[in-house]
């Protein structure tokens, strides 16, 4: 299906090269927003600076590596698949370490403070996220890789390890806007800290939509190599 | 591209009701939430009663009417598509009326408070939404109805409209999302209200997915009948 639509690389490049930079600002902004406003980076001894580590790595994590883990294929299309595939499992890995981080944060945060866990919708469709994310690496890793199933089993969990790769990712950048509005809520964010929270949510929800179209074109699919085709065993994306 | 997938139609009927029963779900909690928890609705004698038809007309008509506008060609596969293009139109301005109702119910609400408007990203991701909304809408009728460009245009814009109206149901869900977080947060929901407001969330977070999922599917695609093959000029959906 689709195998024969003609790729148009010229607008993937140009539509890849805005991603990048807004997922980059994306990250960069949450950074400047708890560098400025919020005091910065701490751990243990400073509740509130442990907290700051928790938006900068789920979204350097969630949002920046994972869509760029999704994106290996189309964005490298020239290597080889073999090669994509464990570059994916390896940033995918990363993007996960940086979200179990990302709540060890938070979660000590809210214990040292006396917080209640898991009481906001962003906390519920957050923590459901990770959790679905750690699976399908699981399964995704267990499935492609070691041992790596038989190439029909393969080609039946393709479409599904695809779909919920997008699932998980919506999830992801639900989450991220449910949390840049929490936050700034709570700290009653008011002036230039509460526009910059909105631009960094605005960011990220631009990026979203150009990550998730590059994903889902049929027209900017990675293409089999010509060897790849006679091994059939290796065509599977 | 994709007209000869073969039509899942007994996968696509469970799908749609179990996406009808949340979305209708979905509309009743929000009336449940607000009727038992938030004193119920009013008009301008009564701000924060006018503010409460905000998150119900909102959630009624950008949430649970546009997905069923949306969804209106491959819900009711078997009728003519110049009949389901009427149904289409009319169901959207309804949707449209109901987003334009909800924001005034909401704008008064503030005005009468003295709070301040556009602060959170909610208010930007909202109003952003409604505005592309319209302009999709007027776009929509004078492409595809009245009085209707030459068929070779409308196929160059119906991928683009496809496209839009997909995007602009994503936003609709954000901002629906971040404005439940909002809304609890602001009146210091806990226990039960609170429970409640995350399990709506979840509501329209699931039915998102799986309205989306029915319209990007090539499988659940509305097969154009036969006359309209001969009449090629009624075929673009």
């Amino acid at each position: 299906m689709d195998m024969d639509t003609p790729t148009d690389l010229p607008l993937f490049t140009k539509l890849y090269t805005l991603a990048q930079v807004l997922g980059i600002l994306s990250v960069v902004l949450v950074g400047v927003w708890v560098g400025l406003y919020r005091g910065g980076f701490g751990w243990s001894a400073f509740p509130d600076l442990q907290f700051n580590w928790h938006p900068f790595l789920m979204v350097l994590g969630l949002v920046l590596l994972y869509a760029n883990g999704a994106l290996i294929y189309r964005g490298f299309r020239s290597e080889r698949k073999r090669k994509l595939k464990v570059v994916h499992a390896v940033v995918m890995v990363s993007a996960l370490v940086c979200a179990v981080v990302g709540l060890v944060a938070v979660f000590k945060f809210h214990d040292s403070k006396g917080f209640a866990n898991m009481h906001s919708l962003h906390s519920w469709i957050g923590l459901a996220t990770v959790i679905l994310f750690a699976c399908q690496w699981l399964a995704g890793f267990l499935t492609f890789l070691f041992p790596g199933l038989r190439s029909s089993l393969r080609a039946a969990y393709l479409p599904l390890h695809q779909y919920f790769g997008l699932f998980i990712f919506a999830g992801a950048i639900t989450s991220t806007l449910l949390g840049l509005s929490e936050k700034a809520i709570f700290v009653q964010s008011v002036g230039s800290e509460s526009v910059l929270v909105n631009v960094t949510g605005l960011c990220v929800a631009v990026f979203a939509g150009l990550v998730t179209y590059l994903l889902s074109q049929p027209k900017f699919r990675r293409q089999a190599t010509e060897d790849e085709v006679l091994l059939t065993d290796t065509v599977l994306e």
